[in-house]
């Protein structure tokens, strides 16, 4: 069996008390989100400087390398250090010998291009998505449900939050600055916990654009739940990968723009 | 003088008509926005590649060009050619040489690094932002007054819109994707036409992130509106710039974080 890889633990307090004025001029304080910058660095060499709330920056490494397809195992990576004083995450490989020549010269922040979506599509088809029973009563439950755990959100706002969902279990949920952020970490978590995306439901506040249907394809997970809207290229790559796709999915009510590797049961 | 560059002139349709469900299985046609990858060369050579909604790619690829600092003026671009076939946006420059070799190692998708926050505080070192008068009712009137200009948003959702305002007036609004390429795309649009950021308002639906508030410096403008909140960096660098936040601001409401380079009356 494979060892898990040395992890810091510098998760940051996500909240920040801040003196603000009302329209009155009334002074009072108020509670703001975090927004750190941290740079991956993959043995010494940097990688990227992603901005995030910072509360899962261990998390948040391993996901970006696993939903980047900079690393094909988690076994490739010995450690994950993170230094807030030096905004530096540190990645400790195996072999030591970074990032292989043939993915260090691809742009990271690259979302969608050719190759990286071929590369996918490629895998799809060896491996495709996982049918998965889906009703009518797991959306409104889990819309219920994740309303007990965007703690950051409730008490400071402007943040997206992002939870694993099976059935009307939250499994984890992570919020961040960024809802490619709050993905990635789901996604390191569930690389270090060996978690497969197989009957697994996917819930974001944020909208269904491209990436995060590319992210949970590349994560396994054949369902995106969003209380908010799709964009075309979101519906688009969500035919073509086999995701399904349920937006505004709020309170009873909701919109599917398709049904792949699901059985929905909208009478229940 | 200076010529402008040539632009193409290739805006796409923002909404797309999709067939949907409701919660009860009913078809329905829904309205959603538009995203599409466009990829920036300069000069033959592939800079980066940016998901849109498509309405303005010629002023994207200026801001876009502007704002990460890749060319000092616009009298160094010749054209932009935007190509939807290919997704290609082709910038040519003057002097035919691309990116200057000093330019060309940074990653332009680098939000916030030392070098480049530092090249931004030394110009505004030199070049404060101006001072600008603020009033109460210019923030409840933009507000109401931007609802005219947020086309997408009202008929699809899922879209960022911001506005380049002058005391009540909305000079320019756009809609996209991500906040940062309509704001990107204003900038363009300030550039072509020469308009400086003094007196200037920035409205964006978007939360104030470290992002929109180094954007709103470089493009010398000195007040950020939003609906949404802001973020602790997005708060700090405000202050470091000197950029004014109000936030919150829905109705007759808002939340000022700091004054800075306003006369601001509260009581008008």
């Amino acid at each position: 069996m494979a060892l898990c890889p040395i992890l810091s633990d510098n998760g940051r307090n996500a909240i920040h008390k801040v003196e603000a004025y009302n329209q009155f001029g009334d002074k009072h304080q108020i509670n703001i989100a975090g927004e750190e910058p941290l740079t991956i660095k993959v043995d010494g060499k940097a990688l990227v400087t992603l901005m995030t709330l910072g509360t899962h920056p261990e998390l948040l490494v391993l996901g970006y390398l696993r939903n980047q397809g900079i690393f094909e195992s988690i076994d490739d990576i010995k450690s994950v250090t993170v230094d807030w004083d030096r905004e530096v995450a540190e990645v400790e490989t195996i072999m030591r010998q970074g990032i292989k020549s043939s993915l260090s010269n691809k742009q990271p922040n690259k979302k969608i291009n050719g190759h990286a979506l071929d590369r996918i599509l490629e895998k799809l088809r060896a491996e495709p998505l996982h049918p998965v029973e889906l009703k009518k009563s797991y959306i409104y439950d889990l819309v219920r449900e994740v309303k007990n755990y965007n703690y950051t959100y409730s008490n400071a706002g402007s943040v997206h939050g992002c939870g694993l969902c099976e059935r009307t279990n939250v499994i984890k949920f992570i919020e961040d600055v960024g809802r490619h952020s709050a993905t990635d970490a789901l996604s390191g978590y569930m690389w270090l916990n060996n978690i497969s995306g197989h009957s697994k439901i996917f819930y974001t506040t944020g909208r269904l654009t491209s990436e995060i249907v590319i992210k949970s394809a590349v994560m396994g997970i054949p369902v995106l739940i969003s209380r908010n809207g799709t964009t075309h290229m979101g519906f688009q790559l969500a035919q073509q990968l086999g995701v399904t796709l349920v937006s505004r999915a709020k309170g009873r009510h909701f919109v599917t723009l398709n049904d792949y590797n699901v059985a929905f049961d909208r009478n229940d």
